[in-house]
């Protein structure tokens, strides 16, 4: 079996070998430069680790993970432009250090790539990569709409935002492992299985990350609280209490959000109304029980207990995170 | 034998019957606003046609000819989004209409609906049509960083100029051609031939193109000429002309392109540049060599002279139009 390190050392190797053509300059360096910054790439870690689960060999596995890895960066090239992001993993975003049609056009060289990665597969297992590749792309552009519709809203259900990290978020980690276990081999069940497995991963993770942003300890979190606070981002924690408050402190969220200077005091009085309304609490408990589905996911794939430790330490890792 | 009418009746009654998931609206209106508006749809025809020579029945063909047509307006909602182009089709752009960010991600939406399209291809040609789809992408996305570079150039040579346009703009009907082949079962070397036959008809087609935008008569062109005068557009003509002016000259065309007003004087007088210089004689001659080009690689096709009729006739419409 191989662990989560050899996976990563594997992806980290190919993705150092990726060559690209020398011209035009202008369109792939931005390519090699995102694709080198330091990412966790845990997605097509995934990919071979779902895999191995069915074989030992996964090098059918490593251009279809590489496809997965290309596409999430797409997305960010992206989303940043969207979201008008500065930096990316600490550095410059593209269009940034760039600019914005580069990152457009260097962004839709990166989802073609990612098709030309996963078309790479052997031919028995194309047609079904493929078809759920572009599936889960679409829903991903999908999640990305509601996402920046929901920053006009203000009346967003807790049903209608897990909705939207599943489509964003959590969809493509299921494709990561579902595409692993079309290649090694698994039967429909397991593929479904594993696909269910990452999508309730995903979802608590999401939820994880919108808690770790108000509550995490910015030593280890490695990043400032406070800043889905201060722009005003439709979080989980967010939703809730907007959902969850009486009128008056929900007057005074409403206030807060209109408040675009007193940062500081932003962020002690909105995590002040989280703590009132039990939104921590709450989501907490959303994250134990999507953590516990992913696990009645995982226990229902038909491969030996003991080939499921890497997969179960990862989930662990994700949820009870402090950083 | 279908005529070039009866396919773009096949094309437009397919168009019409797509069906976009219900939401979000706001990803697929978009798509279907740019689909349905009134482009020529030759792309996806040719790829009939191209079918058409080797087979009556050009059904297996639809699906990748509408994926040609998604995936060329999802190259025009990005292209107008970098080049800030106001109109398309006498329509408002996706991204005046709706807002940049729409434009971004309803194109990303279209590349990858271009992508289920192509997929739909029967088992046997599922991988070189792939293969040829995602080839003929990357081109067309480096066509478009070389034009965006030439803008910020005064050196561009003639050669660079045809190479630009060949990704960018010929690659595609190539293609077009070619995938209809694969799909009516054509040996190799026909796919070539007619792949060579859309690449110069392409290039032609582009520096007709860029002649009448100058040289058009406006009632019957569509629209007003001299446009790429006034945005300072690198086409052929402009190429050309700074290649060949004298010291005098050259110094009266740069201060034209340095002049951002007077505009009507300023089409007057770059013109008068251009016809001082011989561009559009030089123009004409080239489109003439690339014309026989193309006809040449249509007779290396090996099927009966009567069917390449419909070819024959949309090349000489193409580049014997006066709009």
């Amino acid at each position: 079996m191989l662990s989560l390190q050899d996976t990563l050392e594997i992806i980290n190797r190919e993705i150092q070998a990726i060559q690209y053509p020398e011209t035009p300059a202008g369109l792939y360096e931005p390519i090699a430069y995102l694709l080198t910054s330091k990412g966790k790439k845990l997605r097509p870690a995934f990919t071979l680790l779902a895999c191995n689960l069915y074989r030992d060999d996964v090098d059918a596995a490593i251009c279809p993970a590489l496809a997965w890895e290309i596409f999430h960066n797409f997305t960010l090239i992206h989303d940043d432009v969207m979201d008008k992001a500065e930096l990316r993993r600490g550095q410059p975003a593209v269009h940034k250090k760039w600019n914005e049609n580069t990152a457009i056009l260097s962004g839709d060289a990166m989802l073609i790539l990612s098709y030309i990665y996963m078309a790479k597969s052997l031919a028995g297992n194309l047609k079904p990569l493929l078809d759920l590749f572009s599936r889960t792309a679409i829903e991903i552009c999908e999640g990305q709409q509601y996402d920046m519709e929901f920053e006009r809203r203000q009346d967003v259900s807790e049903q209608e935002y897990i909705e939207m990290i599943r489509l964003k978020t959590a969809v493509m980690l299921g494709a990561c492992f579902r595409s692993g276990a079309i290649i090694g081999g698994a039967d429909e069940t397991d593929g479904q299985n594993l696909y269910d497995f990452g999508i309730y991963l995903g979802i608590a993770f999401q939820i994880k990350d919108d808690l770790l942003d108000v509550y995490g300890n910015p030593d280890v979190f490695g990043k400032n609280t406070g800043g889905d606070i201060l722009c005003n981002k439709k979080t989980y924690l967010l939703i809730n209490a907007l959902n969850s408050a009486n009128t008056t402190d929900k007057k005074e969220l409403l206030g807060w959000l209109a408040c675009h200077d007193r940062l500081e005091e932003k962020i002690v009085a909105v995590r002040g109304l989280y703590d009132k309304l039990a939104v921590p609490e709450k989501a907490g408990e959303t994250i134990r029980i999507f953590y516990e589905k992913a696990l009645t996911a995982l226990q229902a794939v038909a491969v030996d207990e003991s080939k499921k430790t890497v997969l179960k330490n990862i989930a662990e890792k994700l949820i009870k995170r402090e950083f």
